[in-house]
């Protein structure tokens, strides 16, 4: 069986170039780094988040029998470079930022150095797993800072791109700041609290939507959360008046209703209305559909009593940059910087540090790229985190990065908090990287106009 | 172990409903059916994909002891009802458009016939499988109807979301007509003609240009596809001219080039004439970057020498919509029709079957939407596909369905598969629909101001 998410889950590319490397067994240390060009409209920041499933997958990574079966039957390689893969492993370093660190374009993340092929074949799956998790956790914690002390819940299983970005998004929006998810799985998989209660079909079944009410009130009587929007939303409010009580008399307490259509704001303010005029101070307020992280500021800022959200599609399709202008580029080999130089996408070379400065109050002042070796001041954001292909400590929790990015926001300018940021924070780039970008580009002039 | 994919990859209120509908031994036939309710901005049609992985869910649905011990250890449910799981299979039928149908809004596109608790767990995964492949196949659709006749390939594993959703989209994008992906893993798995040649870090990582260039043709002979934007895209071209004769005398042909930065149409023209001037006109032009079908449909229009396109970020992502506004919403109850009344989200009740009508060149005309039983003028779009839970033919091949949409395609009208089309496209509901619909909301009429 060939896995859906193997060793073969990599641009066919990585594949051909490694033929390449094995005929001219070009094996020597490579230094690629994944980093960010741009911040997508509006964010000030971006999260990193994505290293613990990249760390799993390096360690992971080799081939199996049926994978190497399909390669030499492809005809599209030769058989002893087939072979060589049988013992293909990572044995690398990784170097990166902590998952939960604030970080911003043209800062190194992550950091790979091993033998040219290693680094190279895990070129795709790094890409993938980190630019997901990275937008997903940054659009999760616009959406917290927005809505502080509210409960805020990941809605977006079933809209998210397939199986594991429905997972995976649990795991971001909760290390953003998130309450939790209603993905099941991510709750034995990530440990993340999982919320749910009824959908629309559920009201539906039944012959009365009161008896829908008092059917999951009996069946998940410490998860009272009624959707009450199903045929009339204040009627239903209404409803709950009398239904209140009765429930009370048995023990069962409804924690909170959820409006799931039309101005959900102006629902908000009816059905509060409502439920206070009928002694329900107690019951919450929990808000759906189609929210984003600027739906949510405009409900609270319009003072909507609402409780809690759910947000979904928009979270975990990061549907307003569902991709970012991202890449994990070779910096060096052989000990000699390397350089892409094509139009708009050049990239620094060399091995990088990014070292991060603050304020005496501990206010995130700038960054400074710099070269790995160089002292910068500041405090270096990456950490070695893999040698020899092996983890070097125990695995950081999703707790862990969790707390980090709680940490991380608090030193954070305000101004890049804000929806609509513009991006100021200072980047500098160090003399040393700027003076080794010069040598590549000189050595560049030349070989451009060289005769070949 | 619980797995990442498995029947708990579904929305928690699945499950505390599945509690409650338990408790009311509420296990009666419902009818689900997914539709769309808005095609995206500019969009003209939609190309529905993604039921082959919904009927490989439906069949292997269960859960495993792992699964159920974690369902009984969260204290969420009652332990009969947990137990009960054990049992859980997919009995029902499904009857939907094959793969590679264009529909449109307000149309079922899938119906999930079963006892209410079956058909009410699948939800999540059926609205994430179908979602997700039907934007990548319409998206991939539009790019190919802007350029017939060349060679596309989807390169965008990297920046999908997820692996399973880099995999999908190798599917869904040759379903919707290109030519094959660069995802490896997308080869063995489905059979998808899989394209890649090198990297800017291959270049980067000889110490010349066009040793990369050699090193690659003698590793891939039969694959020669260069790069050359890595350091200057025409100075690159002009290194061509003396390597090929070079190689040619090896019996190696280099097939194309690719230009992957700057204003892809005028390298295009550039290099179209260095190579030309240089004796080398059999050699193509394959472009990439940032393409999505707005930029190919502009670069062809610029009459650019462009002979295919590797089009990734916004593909697998559906940059301009990733996500649909759609549902799979609860029809019909215990013989009884059920519908959904929340503001701007109604949906039409009953079980459903879409009536396509043609013109006599066999152009299509106009759909219905009409009940199942009722008896539309037209071809119904809506086929049996599982019964009890099984699958009743063998499964529909890719390249059935992918030739399907070709023959939808033509008889498509040309003015909907324009890159801002007007939704213009009749679809009409039946007068049993209309009647349905009334006598639900009578129901609902006297439900909203019932005493309780």
């Amino acid at each position: 069986m060939i896995p859906p998410d193997g060793i073969l889950l990599t641009d066919f590319y990585q594949l051909t170039m490694l033929q390449g490397y094995y005929n001219q067994k070009m094996t020597q240390p490579a230094v690629f780094e994944f980093f960010v060009r741009k911040l997508p409209q509006g964010w000030g920041y971006l999260v990193a988040a994505g290293l613990e499933q990249v760390l799993d997958y390096l360690e992971r990574a080799r081939f199996t029998d049926d994978e190497l079966r399909w390669l030499a039957g492809s005809g599209r390689f030769q058989p002893e470079f087939v072979d060589s893969l049988r013992n293909f492993r990572f044995t690398g370093e990784v170097h990166a930022m902590p998952e939960g660190t604030v970080f911003f374009p043209d800062e190194p993340i992550l950091r790979v150095t091993a033998p040219l092929p290693q680094a190279q074949l895990v070129e795709t799956r790094i890409v993938n797993l980190l630019q997901y998790q990275t937008l997903v956790a940054t659009k999760a914690s616009r959406c917290a800072s927005v809505a502080p002390g509210k409960l805020l819940v990941d809605f977006g299983l079933r809209r998210a791109h397939g199986a594991e970005a429905g997972l995976l998004s649990s795991r971001a929006s909760y290390l953003g700041g998130f309450s939790g998810t209603a993905a099941t799985v991510a709750a034995p998989l990530f440990g993340i609290p999982v919320f749910g209660t009824m959908a629309h079909s559920f009201v539906e079944a039944h012959d009365h939507e009161v008896q829908a009410f008092e059917t999951f009130a009996h069946a998940q009587p410490g998860n009272v959360v009624l959707l009450i929007d199903t045929y009339d939303t204040e009627a239903a409010a209404r409803k709950l008046i009398p239904l209140a009580p009765r429930l009370r008399a048995e023990g069962i307490a409804i924690k909170s209703v959820r409006l799931d259509s039309g101005d959900l704001a102006d629902h908000a303010f009816k059905v509060r209305r409502i439920l206070d005029e009928g002694g329900l101070q107690d019951v919450g307020i929990f808000a759906s559909s189609g929210l984003d992280e600027y739906k949510v500021q405009r409900i609270l800022q319009a003072g909507a009593p609402v409780d809690g959200f759910g947000i979904g599609s928009k979270l975990d399709t990061a549907a307003d940059s569902p991709c970012l202008d991202c890449a994990y580029k070779l910096m060096e080999y052989a000990g000699l910087p390397r350089r892409k130089h094509s139009e708009g996408k050049a990239n620094w070379p060399g091995r990088k540090q990014v070292f991060r400065t603050r304020d005496e109050r501990g206010q995130m002042e700038g960054d400074l790229v710099a070269l790995a070796d160089e002292r910068g001041d500041g405090e270096p954001l990456l950490q070695q985190f893999m040698a020899s292909g092996v983890r070097i400590d125990a695995r950081a929790s999703l707790e862990q990065a969790r707390e980090r990015l709680r940490h991380e926001l608090e030193a954070l300018p305000a101004s890049l908090k804000a929806l609509d940021a513009e991006p100021t924070y200072r980047v500098g780039v160090s003399d040393g990287v700027r003076a080794l970008a010069a040598q590549v580009d000189e050595w560049i002039a030349a070989e451009v106009t060289r005769d070949i």
